[in-house]
Formats: structure tokens, sequence, C-alpha cells
């Protein structure tokens, strides 16, 4: 049996940064043909991003350390996997004016398969509270959805687990930090074995400062073509689905089907209350239209309680996309989510984990159970709501 | 006859970027000396920033693929044409706060004989309504000349045309996208013929959206010395004279012609109505003091229907140069222009093509019938006003 | 006797920019083990970033190029000086947004024993007036402590003079520049004797424009732990403290005695008038809690009048440090210094210099005589004010 493998790619503490690294299953005597690859990209705006690509057999996954541990697609027995974002490039965090276009910057750079928004904040643009260095309250606007996505890794590190099948893992950590500022700390590992269909994200966000400090996550997973089209749909088990805004509500009667690339389709979000199984556990299907493919996520309530669907089903040259985004609020501004009390506080020291694991579905077979518990359950439970969802906005009190 | 010769030196799409590679006529079986040279620099402010120099013989161009395509300087016969900006140093877009000094931070990388304003707005800082993802009209504040000139190539190429003489074509795509934002593509084209005094600039502008949308486009041509001078002369047939303001209104008298470089000259602005001859084209000459050197623009008012001249001729050491413009529009806020119709919408799919030819003369042979023509269509049609030109500004309506 | 060594490692105008690159004194034919190193970071936000080392025996010093040659680290005799900020990576100024947390961005960077503020302002964030292009008088959001340490240098070199003791000078020129702005050049030069305990900070300020300019500059310098602990002790001969708010001023009858580490600690700003000596030299003393340790730095009250005294005293994870800060005036927004007459201009061409002087100490008979000195000076001298220091701003008035 060959021996546990352990690399290190990059660790700022140490100055290491490897450029162009590659490593293949028969070079460590293992069986089977997998591979794991790093790459340093030219031109354009992704000029010196890299990209880290497991390649396990079933399951080619494409991680960006440059851009927060991000993962830009998957590729599912040579299915594409993710969307076609405008935003072509990989884009460099420090081309990135997360403060453009009033505080939208972060989407010049966002195109991943899953991109995490946080960890000081998530969310919509706008003011909210913070302490200054004097101590004082002033505001200062968020940006949309944080930093964290246009942070560098500061290690990256490789670790393949021998075993039938070998267990490949990416371990990336992520500082968002600042004096007088946060201090958490993200570390993020991938794991898969290889030649399965799963994939499992876990992460943990560490509060390294000596003070309590407020934290988002809001996982932002897209999905486009050919996975989403016409007739695709949208599984999970809800209580309630909350439009979040008038015009959603308008669209609330088919707020679980997508239509296909529609040119001048404006966003559609629902904010949705999920139930857990017995586990605590919630499925999560997107099933194509034919009804033979799917991605099918659990997310766990106790550490991510929300989940919001966002349709942003617009011309394919445009982003045809729909985001699932579990997390620990939904995706308003941070003040409107400290109203409601959907932001967490994390004390000195403390960690909290967040673990999505991932099935790549093919063949109605493998669909059919998912589809028909979830259908059984929101039959019963699931309420859509014709209203705008309310909310309550400290600035407006 | 030696082969077409073709080099792709960029493309993020294959993640190719050359750092250091130059060719000469020999290594290509032509004859004569010229070159072409690509050159990442070091140091300061420009670390990592591209150029690529084309040495044709009689005129010896840099252009900067990582600074949008803009052309630095045109070197004609052993002249330096461009000006000298304090800001010497050819500044890495990673390096520019567009929002900083209220939005004027563009100002700190600007040292082009030719960069681009626009493509998603251009002209001066300020509110301009947008629409946010939700749909809804928001407002931003727009940064002084856009975005395009701030942004790397993601695709550069080398073209050499054999002939007698042959032609040598430098072409550079560079995107200006964002999710729920434009996705304008500039291609650009700059062409040579070897040892001749001639320089077309050949630009497209395509909107890949599945939307119309609006865009702006305003060269800025700079001059300094020697060209410029005290006694040195702005030639087009024009129409209207508008100054921008009072400032340049008090001014108006001597509007075309060039003072000296004078400590503390605060900037004047005239926009300017040219009148195109029979094959639609405008000839706009700034010709030196002596009358025996200038450089001859060809801009057509079908592409560019405006022609807006800055002096700025403060002290050498300040950056004394004056700017030729010619544009879609006049360098107003992008809301001021809207109002005025001269925003162009592209619809989806649509380019745009822009053509700006320039000839290096020498001798006052070669500028005098261009001097007459332009003086005796002025003296009929060019009519100076000493009012500062009406602007509708829909904030201030 | 060798020879002189001289050596350039940056200069942008030529394109030069070493990587990696070292000598050590045997390479040079001298005496004694000092050497000089030239790294470039890798991983994390730091990718890029470059530390030149000088260790000249009984020093080690650690400058930033790259972050406006700072001095990140000194160590003395094996004990480093310096602080430990959750800022732990060098962070490349393009990561750094100073605009962001409402003008505090610089904060996401300061992890330096030495930072200079500046040059074309310091202080505090918030608005204040500036001319545009127009001429025209403006307001703009000046950003905490200005844009110096967010510039790479431009220029580097490395001299060695021959002499016993050898003398090591490392000299880089950073450019804050903007066309329409400011013209100012920062020539820093850094001095160690081989083997001694003493560090020469010798800067001009050059402003290379046609015009006047306003220039700030306020030296932060920084220390943590091991010399700051509970029961350390600021000394200087000073005439006024006062507190820079109601925070500071109901902690001043401690203002020159340090805290252990206090979670929650908010910072306490003191402005003071220092006294020079028949020289014009102020003695300003950082001595450990056991008074056997010390950091003894002279400031030119011609040169640097103000000095100012930032206790910052929080738990070690969240930057246990407190900031000496000699400097042309006190840490508020330019508005309010220049109000006070505390903003110096400088003519056209016009240079100052600023000079720093460092003893590292050891033992209590190499602290004790400054001690008493600067003791016996305060008792005579020294006010302490109970209110907080009064403040014209232009803004209020």
């Amino acid at each position: 049996m060959p021996e546990r493998f352990h690399q290190i790619l990059i660790d700022a503490s140490q100055s290491i940064g490897e450029r162009d690294w590659s490593v293949r299953s028969s070079d460590l005597g293992f069986d089977g043909d997998w591979s794991i690859s790093l790459q340093t990209l030219r031109g354009g705006r992704q000029e010196g991003v890299q990209l880290l690509e497991i390649d396990a057999g079933a399951l080619k996954v494409t991680l960006v350390p440059t851009r927060g541990m991000g993962i830009t697609q998957v590729e599912h027995r040579g299915e594409r996997i993710g969307w076609h974002s405008p935003s072509a490039e990989h884009v460099h965090p420090s081309q990135v004016r997360l403060e453009s276009r009033g505080g939208l910057g972060w989407l010049e750079g966002f195109n991943e398969w899953l991109v995490r928004c946080g960890l000081e904040w998530a969310g919509g643009p706008g003011p909210d509270r913070f302490i200054t260095n004097t101590g004082a309250e002033a505001e200062m606007d968020l940006t949309l959805h944080g930093r964290i996505a246009n942070i560098p890794a500061s290690r990256l590190e490789v670790i393949v687990e021998p075993g039938d099948p070998p267990l490949i893992r990416v371990r990336g950590v992520v500082h968002e930090r600042c004096f007088y500022g946060p201090r958490l700390e993200l570390e993020s590992t991938v794991s898969i074995e290889v030649g399965t269909d799963r994939l499992l994200v876990d992460d943990r966000v560490i509060n390294r400062a000596a003070n309590h400090q407020e934290m988002q996550l809001l996982y932002h997973i897209n999905y486009g073509s050919p996975l989403l089209s016409e007739g695709a749909r949208f599984l999970a088990p809800v209580r309630r689905v909350m439009p979040i805004n008038e015009h959603a509500a308008s669209a609330v009667d088919c707020w679980d089907i997508y239509r296909g690339p529609t040119p001048g389709f404006v966003e559609e979000v629902y904010c949705l209350e999920p139930i857990p199984d017995a586990t605590g556990q919630v499925p999560v299907l997107l099933q194509s239209a034919a009804g033979d493919r799917g991605v099918l996520m659990h997310q766990r309530v106790d550490q991510l309680p929300c989940l919001t669907l966002w349709k942003s089903t617009g011309a394919e040259d445009d982003g045809y996309v729909t985001g699932i985004e579990p997390g620990c609020g939904y995706p308003h501004n941070r003040r409107i989510e400290r109203a409601h009390g959907r932001v967490p506080t994390l004390g000195a020291g403390e960690a909290r984990s967040f673990r999505l694991e991932f099935g790549f579905l093919e063949g109605h077979d493998a669909l059919r159970p998912w589809v028909e518990a979830i259908e059984a359950s929101n039959e019963k439970w699931c309420r859509p709501e014709h209203e705008p969802m309310a909310v309550d906005d400290p600035r407006k009190a």
C-alpha cells in the first residue's frame, strides 16, 4: 500500500508559493488514474491567478485558491457543472474594486460554481454600523457579499490518504483580517474519494481575535446550462417560501420551476425555510428538465439554517444561472439580518464548522427516491407566500 | 517573398502570456530593418506592465496592452511625440484606484499619447443612473473617463503581411464586462506600413450582451513638448467653438493658439462641431510653432461626430499638454451627454467601428495645403462662442 | 581596504527589478560577518512583496520597498523589536483598498515597526478640500494616513562604505504623484554602522511640481511584546500632554505608563509638545518594565515639531501595541491640522529633510542617564491636561 501523501503548495508564513505543479497516481505508486495539478494563469485580468485541479475519475473539480478557495467548476463524467458568467476570466482580486458600481464590484469577478459570501459580512450592499479605532460606532458601506472570495489563500495543501478507494483532500486557509477589524480564518477542505460521484466541502470559520466577532456565511452555488434549462426543477423540503420583493412575489406560483434563457429576465429571489430530516440534514436537489440528471446537496440546519433560491435565467450570453444558497442567513444587508437574529457571533477563539455534501446523480432511478420524498414533504408542508417577505430594517425604524 | 507572419502573445482563454519576446525583419526573411518586441516592466508601480514596441523605421510606436491597448508614445524620425506626464511610470491597473480623489483616480495612471475613455462611460465623474441586479434603477458614481484604460488586454497578436512595403499590424482585445453589467469588447488594431509616416488605429466596439447597451468612446490624444510650444496651433474645420465653462469662455479669442508652459495655468476646454469633407472625414492638425512639423489626424464624423480641444499648458514639470479628443460625444458626465443625445446604444451583438488615421508631417510644404484649406473653411464657418456651452443636466432639471 | 560597494536593485526608469539577491561581507572582501539580501515573498496577500534585510551584526533590519520603504521589524541582539499585527502578512499595496471601511482601509496592511503616514495627507479620514482639474475647489474624502505606505519604491540601492566599521546604507525612492495632483518624492536612507546598536533614518521629501504643495509626514513607530508589557514606560521631555478626546483625558493620570494586554482596551492618544535640548533634539525613550531595555529615538524639532503617543494595549491577539509618532503635526484630519498651522507647504522644487536616530539600549546603566534627565525635565515642565485638546475644525466653524 502506498504511503500517505502530503504536499504544501502555498504557505505565506514560509513564503512558499508553487507556480506550476502536478502529481499523478502512478508517481506515488497508487493504482488507478487520477491526478492533482496547480496552474498559474496568464493573460488579461487573470494574470497570476492559480487553479488547483483534482481529476478523480468521475469528478474533476477546479478550485481557485487565489479567489478565496472558491470552486470554479466541476466536471461530472464529461459534463460541465457550473455556469457561463459574463466574467469569463478568473479575475485576480487585485483587479476587483469591491466599492465600485455602488458597492456591486464583487460582480466583476463572479463566475464560480461555488463561491462563499462572507465572512465579516455577506449580502446586499449598503450602510451598516461598525466600531472604529476610537471605539466609537460609525457607519460604513458594506459591499455586496463581502471580501472572502477576493482574498488569496495563505495556505494550500494536498493530502492523499491511501485506501480503497484513495481519498484526495485539498485544504486551504484564507485570512480575512484587519487591525481594528475582524480576525476571521476560513479553513476549507474539499474531499473526494477517487472514482466516486461525491464531493465534500468541510469549512471551519475561526475567530482568531481576542473578542467576540460577528460573522456571516452564505454559499452561492451556481448552475447554468446544460443542467439548467427550461423545465429544470428545484426541489427541497421547505415550510415557507418567502419572495424577497414584489417582483419575486408575482412569480411565486412557479417558484421551483425554471424557464429557459429569457432575455431581459429580472432576478427572482426566494428565501426558504428548509425542513431537516431526522439527522438534521436537508436534501436539496437541482433536477434537469429530462429528470435524468441532477446535483443533490445536503446541508445541516444546525450549521446553515437558511436556504435561498436565486433565479437569474436571462439570456445565455448574459449569464443564464440559478443560485442555490445555503447560509447562516438570507442575502439581505447585514443590518437587516442582524435585526432578524440571523448574524451569528463567535466568541474569542471559537470555531464553527460547515459541511456541504454534493452527489452528482445520473439516471431517473438515482433521482426518483429524492424527488418523491421531497414532493411528499412539500405537498404536506410547503406554503409559498404571495406577499413579499417582511423585513425589519433598523435604518427605517 | 516571405510568408505572412502571425504570432499570439497574449490569450487569456488559453492562458498564454509571453513575458519578453521580439522578432526582427531578418528573422522572418524580410528585407529592411524593422522589429517588434514585447517587454515586461519592472520596478515601482509599473511592475508587470507590458509594452509592445513596433519599430517600423520612420515610426516607432509603443503600445501598452496592460493598460487597455493605449499608445504611450510615438517616435517619428527620432522626435518623441507624446507628453511628459507627472505619472512618469506606466502604472499597473491594480495600483490605480479609480474611485479615489473624488472619482479622479484615473489621473494617477494617465500618461499616454493615445488613451481611450470609455466604454460603459467616459467623461467627468459624478452620479448617474444604472440598473442593479434587482432590475431597479439606482445611482452610482461614475469615475473619470471610465475603465477601459485600466483593463489588461485579454488577447494580443502580431501580424506581418508581406508586400512592398510590408504591413505590420498589432491587434488587441480588451473586455469590459461584469455580471449584471455591460459586456463590451474592444478590438483594437494598429497598422503601419514599414517605412511610412502613417499610423492607423482601427477599433471595433462590440456589445456581446443579449441586451442593448449604452456605450461612450472618446479618444484622448495628448501632445507636449517639443511639438507643443508657445505659438503652436490647433487647426480643424469647425462650425461652433463652445467653451465648456466661464473660464474657457474668457480665453476663447485665442482658443486655437497655444501658450508656452505657464505655471498655474488652469485647463481650458472647447467643444467643437467639426465640418467633414466630401468623404465624411475631418482633418485635424496640430502644427508646431515654426510651422514645419505637425500631426495630422483624420476622424470620420459618422463614427466620431464630436471633437474636443483640451488645453492644459501648465508648467513643464506639471505636464504641459494639449488633448485632441475625437469622440462619440463631449467629455461631460454621461447623464449630461445622454440628455443631449450623444450616448450611442448598441443592440445585442452589434458592433461599431472607429478609425483614426495619423500622418506625421515634416516640412512646411507638407503642412501648407492642410493649413490653407482649414483656414479657408474656418474663415467662412467658424463661430467661436463667448458664452459657456449650455448644458442640460437632468439632475438639475 | 575593500572598495565602496554600490548596487542598484530596483530602478523603474531602467526597468530594473531584482527578485532575489544577496551579498555577504566576504563576497566583497570585507572583514566581519554581515550581509544584505532581497527576497520576493510568495503566498496569500503578500505575493510579490519584497523584503530587504540588512544583517549588520547587533542589528538586523527588514525594510519593505514594496510598501513605501517602511521598516517591518528590527532584531536587536536576538530580540525582535516591532509588534504582532493581526495583519500578519506583508500585504501587497494592490490588495489594499484605502477607501474601504469608511476610509480606514490602510489598517489592512498595517504591520510595520516604522511606517510613514503621508505625504499628500496623513491623519484621520474624512473630507477635506482639494483643487480639481478645472481649478475649482472641491471636497474629497481623505483616507487614513495617506498613500505613501502603499506605493512600491521606484528605486532601491545598496551602498557599503568601507571603514572601521563599514557603513551600510540602503536608499529608496518612492513617488507619490498624480496628474492634477501632487508630485512628492520621498528619498529614504537607512544607515547602520556594522556591529553598532544605532540606526539612522534620513528622509528627504521633495516637491517636484512647479507649484507649491502642501505635505504631511508623521512617523508611526510601533512597539509590542516583549519590549512593551505591563509597567513599561514612555519617556520624553514634554511641556503639554493633550488628550485627543474624552476617553484619553479620563486616563491622563497614567499617560506615560503602559498596561499589559487588556482585551477590549480602547485606544488612548496623547498629543505632546516636546522640549528640545540645546542642539534642538528631543530624546524619546520607550523603557521596558524591568528598566533594562529600551529604544531611544532622537527627533529634531525644527524638522518634526510634534510628537504623539498612541496606546493600543488590547489583547495580544488583537495587536498589543504602542505607537510613538514624531511628525510635522498631529494625527487629526488634514483640514484640522491646516486650521492649526501644522501643514507645511513646499515651494516648487523645495526639499525638506527629516532625521530620526534610534539607539537600541541594553542594561540599566545604558538607560539610567536618559531616564533621569527626562524625569527631571518633566518634573519641572510637564503639564498633563485633563480636558480633551481643543480642536478648530473649519467644517464645524
